[in-house]
Formats: C-alpha cells, structure tokens, sequence
C-alpha cells in the first residue's frame, strides 16, 4: 500500500463527508454560491476586530532584529507573561509564563497535551457529542476516546462519567461552550465533575486529568459567564485558541495552560514544550504570538453572533424544530425529525442547505447547523428549513 | 506517572543537552553574552531581505476580507499555485497546485509526510550523520529509522544503504545540504540512489518512497548546485521550508511536494491534506502562506554565509581541526580531536564556545559548528578553538 492503512482506512471512512462537500461545491456552482446556504463549518464569517488590523501595521513595521528567528519551544516570553497576568486577572489563581505554552492553535495545543499525557491504550473521557477530530488527536498518540453520553439539555451526565471511570483512564476532556451543541456548562457541574474526579484520582493513587478545550469561551450570550475550570479541579489544562473570538482560524495561534498549582506542573511542563517541538511544531507561529500578546482583552461583536443564534432559533423553533438554546459558539444542534439525520442533511441539501448529520459528532438524530455566516444566508433559508421539515413531520 | 512514559523517558534523555543549554546561559550570564560564543543552533542571524519586510506591510494593509480565515487544509491555492510554478521552473517536470500541501514548516512537512506513509514498525533509511530530530518524527508515527553511515566525505553510501533495504523499509529520508555536515548530495549519487530504489521496490513489488528534506537548497557556495531529486527519482517528495534561506524559522512557513509522475499520487495527496489537518496543524499560517508566494525567488544574501564558512573553515584548519569543507548550509562537522566529542565540546565550552557534540547526530567523534552567527563572533571565537585543539593533539 502506498498510504498507511490507517490513513487510507481514514479516507476510505470520511468519503461520504467528502462527497457531501463535493456535493455542496457542485450545488453553489450550478446555482451560484449565493444561493447555496452554507452552515456545515465553524469559519466565523465576521471579520478580525479594527485593532488587529492596527497591531498587524504596527507590528509589520517593527524594524527590531530576530522577530522571526527561533525562540524557546514553549514561545516567546513576553507573549507568555502577557498570557499568564490575562488568566490571573480572569482567575482568582496566579499564572506566570511558566504556565503557558503557545501552540499552533487549540487544534496544537490539545496533541501537546494529549502526546505528554498518553501512554498507549490509556482512555480519554470525553462528554458526547463532540467535536470527532479529537479521535484523530487521541490516535496520533495512541490513546483511545471513551464517549459518555450526556443528559437531553447536553450538560455532563456524572453518573455516566463515574461509571466510565476506569484503571484506563488517563483523563476527561470537556469543551464548554461546546462544539457541536453550543452548551456551555455550569459552575455547580463544573465543580461536581472535579469532585468526582478528586475522589477517583485518590482511589488511582494518580491524577486524572482534566482538559479542557475552549475556544468558545468569549462567545456567549445573554450575560452568561463561562466558569474557571481551573477553580473546579487542581489537575487541569486549558486549550485554546484565537480563531474563533479574533476571527483568525487560519493563522494557527492559541496557546495551552496548565493549573498553577498542578502536581508534577515541572515535568508537566517540560514534557508540554518537548512535545510542542517533537510533533513538528517547533513553536507557534512568532509574528502571530505578537500580535495576540496586543489584544487578550480584544473580541468580535459577540452581539452580531447572538443576534444571528436568535434569529436561527426563532425561526426554526416556529417551523418545528425541536433544538435546545445554546448559550454560547456558534452552533445549533435541533433534533432531526427523523431517525436518519444524514437523509435528513440530504433532504436539506436538495434545498440548498448544508449542514452536517450529529452522527458525525457522536450525536445521531440530530444536525448540527453553524450560523457564523451572514444574516441574509439564515435569512433566506429558513424557509428551506421549514418546507424540509414539513415534509417530514407527521 | 503523571506524563507518558516515553516523554518522560525522552525528558531524562535529552537532559545532558540541556544541561549543556544551561551551561551556556550560565556563562552568558557570567560573563556577558558578547563574551560567549554560541554556534551550538541553526538560528539564522541574518535579517529575512528587505523585500520580506515591504511585503508584510503591504499584507498587513490588505482590507480584502477572510484573509485569516480557514481555507483548504492544503493550504492558500493561490500559494500552491505561485510555488508549483516555481517548482516547474527550477525542475524539468510540471508541477500544478495539486502537487503542493503548504506545512508548519519542514517540521510540519516531514511529519505529515511521514504519517502519511508509515504503518507501525515500518523502517527509514536515513543517511548518517542527521538530524536526530528524525527519530521523534519517526516515533511519531511509530515508524523506526534505520541510519546508514556515510563515506568519510559524507557522501552516500550506496553499498551500505543496499545492504540496510528490507522488507521492512518504507523510505529512504535525505537531507542535502546537509545538517550537521554541510555536505551537498552529486547529482551522480542521486542519480545512483535512484536506480537502486527503482531496482529495489520493483522486487519489493511496491515503491520505497525518497523524502528529500532540503531547507538548505539555497544556501550553497561555490557555484554548486543542488540537483533535483524529482529528476533521480520518480516515487519521491521534497519538503522544505524558509525558515533558512528567509530566516524565518519563528514562523513556520514550508510546504510538502510530491513528484508530479509518482504512481498512487491521488491517494498520496489525499493522505497527505488529512495528515496536514488531523496531525493538529490544520494549515500552515495564513498570513506567511501569503509573503511567501510573494518571496519565492528570494533569499538573504548566500555569499555572506560563504564568507562566514571560509573564515571558519580556514581558521580551524590552520589550528589543525579536520573538517571537510561543505558546499552548503550553514554547519562545519570537523573531526574531534580525541575520540570523546563530548568532553571535547566541553573543552571549548570552557573557552566560553558553545558547539553539539556530533554524537548527538549519529556522528561519534565530531562537533558540530553552526556559523550563522556574526562575523565578530567567528574571529573572536578563532583563537579559543586553536588553544584547545592544542591541548588534545599530540
């Protein structure tokens, strides 16, 4: 074979994805791409904030020596330090840069984290649905993924993670708000999912760790404030990025971060940096860790995304559509009306509108929808929404 | 154990190194960084050339939207476009965008290359001495290396490769010019390399693949030219980066090629994009995707690194050093002169030098020289080589 098996196994495997894709690039070519209603991926639609912009100028004519050369694996200190007083000032811990790793994206930092932690056949808890790319993550390292259902609101289901608790567990990884179903998770079972894992950690005589993915963390809504996982649970990490809330998924920038009163935080540490240069890495990309070190507290109008998640809601609740209000990302998750959500994508498709079947998120029955498009794209089709889901309906 | 057991293990490993890292930063400290003379990394001191800097900017102003945003994993297609054609150009064959997968870097390149190709425990025949980072990249992917020494020039072995093709064997990865030995590959080897792998697959009835890793192509001296490896041989990638020849290498800015002839290239590209992505990369960062379509007949000016090699070189072998004179990159891997590199790099660390012992490249008994550094710093680093090699020739 010239691939691995695993790699042509894994294309064999997403082909239908693919072919959906093509099928949708055919649609926006036959009727015009402004006609073709595409929600199936998380690219935000609004731009970087102005002040990026401005930083990208300032920093581009910067005529200092060595802004593009290397830098310690784990990046570029004053980056860090910025990184380090932001999670302080947002966290009733202390961070120093010590703490911080900068990554080529979440997407980097979480195969850092997942490569440092995981020996081979050690299990990853993860809440479902979720985001399936963290299978492939989990397999780079040869770790295997343990999905838990969670409860109908899509909040963490304890008793679900207790019982999927084992000798093989080597962590739980959390994504709140979350990608596909756009729930965030509250305090109380934040700290109840620490809890758990203090008292199974004693029971291991080893921590079991928790990450927790968050690129969503400042686009939420109605006033909700997403709570520090770092004060819920001790052995824990951060990951995240600046694609979503800086519009900038295409520069790979994030960073990851661990609790700073984390045991073993050294090795931890020195074993995050060795694997941020080992899996190829290197370091994040050093023009783009200058210019976030300039804009932490910086953020797209979260009101633009609210304002488009109300307009989505709105209108397909009143065509049918049974879906939880998320409170945060840009995702719905409404239940498909029918057992098969991929016909159900595919009888949307004849509509013109894309979307992507929950099966492929480990949540069968249900479609995921992203909305970090253009008013007039939600606009326009909905009543495709409507007409689809009539016709099935009984 | 709170890490994985390997990481751990590579930790303890690697720490003689850093012990040697902290040694240096101890005597900079000591002493003053001007006083310290470092040639221990491959960190380019030359600026990127001007015209990289007016590029920035201009990108910088560019008001076009969705310019940081996701795009094709395989990177910008107007970037894979400009370098297919400068590909074409500088090759005999065609190259199209399709040939061309924008990375994180070489790091970026070889991984998803390497991923792409190995099954666990399958082998890579990789002329000694090299880069041992290899080795984790390899491990990466559970693939193994297979080093072969070199001839006393460096040059390939071609007998000694023969004798390590097995069953087991995958590819064959180079690196020329080489690091750490500067070495330029004759278009006659390559040529011979070739038709070996060509002889060898044919029996093997599968193609063993050449990974032609080759950041220095444009960094030679004398007039040399680097021949391709696409015309030796057709089952072939080339992988790069302008981390060197832009001294860029914070950015990690690269880009994986394959032979526009090689058999299975559909599956091979496939592979390769879902590599690029699951791997945690995603894409190379945007913004340097689009300065360096604008930059791929530019360089920093070669001829000063070849005034660097020459004062070096001449200085060394007037002191008695052994070297054989590179054609290329930036590295000078003379022999030390007793047969423990280490306690000799040690020796000139006391004259406040820092260099790698060649061990810590497959190469017992030599050191190796990084000379992108200043002038200054050659000369004034010149009198300390000569009194310690005094101390151990007899």
């Amino acid at each position: 074979m010239p691939t691995s098996d695993k790699i042509r196994a894994a294309i064999e495997k997403s082909s239908w994805i693919r072919k959906m894709f093509e099928e949708g690039t055919a649609r926006k070519a036959k009727y015009g791409a402004d006609k073709v209603f595409d929600f199936s991926i998380g690219n935000p639609n609004l731009e970087p904030p102005a002040k990026f912009k401005e930083v990208l100028k300032e920093l581009a004519g910067d005529p200092s020596p060595g802004l593009h050369g290397y830098m310690p694996n784990a990046g570029i200190v004053a980056t860090r330090k910025a990184v380090a007083d932001y999670l302080s000032k947002h966290n009733r811990q202390t961070f120093s840069a010590d703490d911080v790793v900068m990554t080529v994206g979440a997407g980097g930092g979480l195969n850092v984290v997942l490569k440092t932690l995981l020996n081979p056949g050690e299990e990853v808890i993860i809440p479902s649905p979720y985001f399936v790319e963290y299978n492939f993550y989990l397999d780079n390292h040869q770790g295997l993924p343990k999905p838990v259902k969670t409860k109908s609101d899509f909040s963490v289901d304890l008793p679900a993670v207790e019982e999927a608790l084992s000798e093989k567990t080597k962590a739980v990884l959390i994504n709140s708000p979350n990608n596909p179903t756009g729930k965030v998770y509250s305090e109380q079972d934040l700290k109840n999912l620490g809890d758990l894992l203090v008292q199974y950690s004693k029971k291991l005589g080893r921590p079991i760790y928790l990450i927790s993915d968050e690129p969503y963390r400042k686009i939420v809504y109605d006033g909700i404030q997403v709570p520090s996982i770092f004060e819920a649970y001790t052995e824990s990490f951060v990951v995240t990025s600046f694609s979503k809330d800086l519009s900038l998924p295409g520069e790979r920038i994030g960073y990851a971060a661990v609790n700073p009163e984390m045991s073993d935080k050294q090795s931890m540490m020195a074993g995050m940096i060795l694997c941020n240069r080992v899996i190829g890495y290197v370091n994040a990309p050093a023009f783009m860790q200058r210019a976030v070190a300039l804009l932490l507290e910086e953020s797209v109008d979260i009101a633009l995304y609210q304002k488009k998640r109300d307009m989505l809601y709105d209108g397909l609740a009143a065509s049918g559509y049974e879906c939880i209000k998320p409170g945060g990302a840009f995702y719905l998750f409404p239940k498909s009306p029918i057992e098969d959500d991929v016909a159900f994508v595919s009888a949307l498709q004849e509509e013109n509108i894309l979307t992507v079947p929950g099966s492929g998120f480990y949540g069968p029955g249900h479609i995921r929808i992203a909305y970090c498009v253009d008013d007039r794209t939600i606009e326009k089709a909905l009543p495709g929404f409507e007409k689809v889901m009539k016709k099935f309906k009984k």
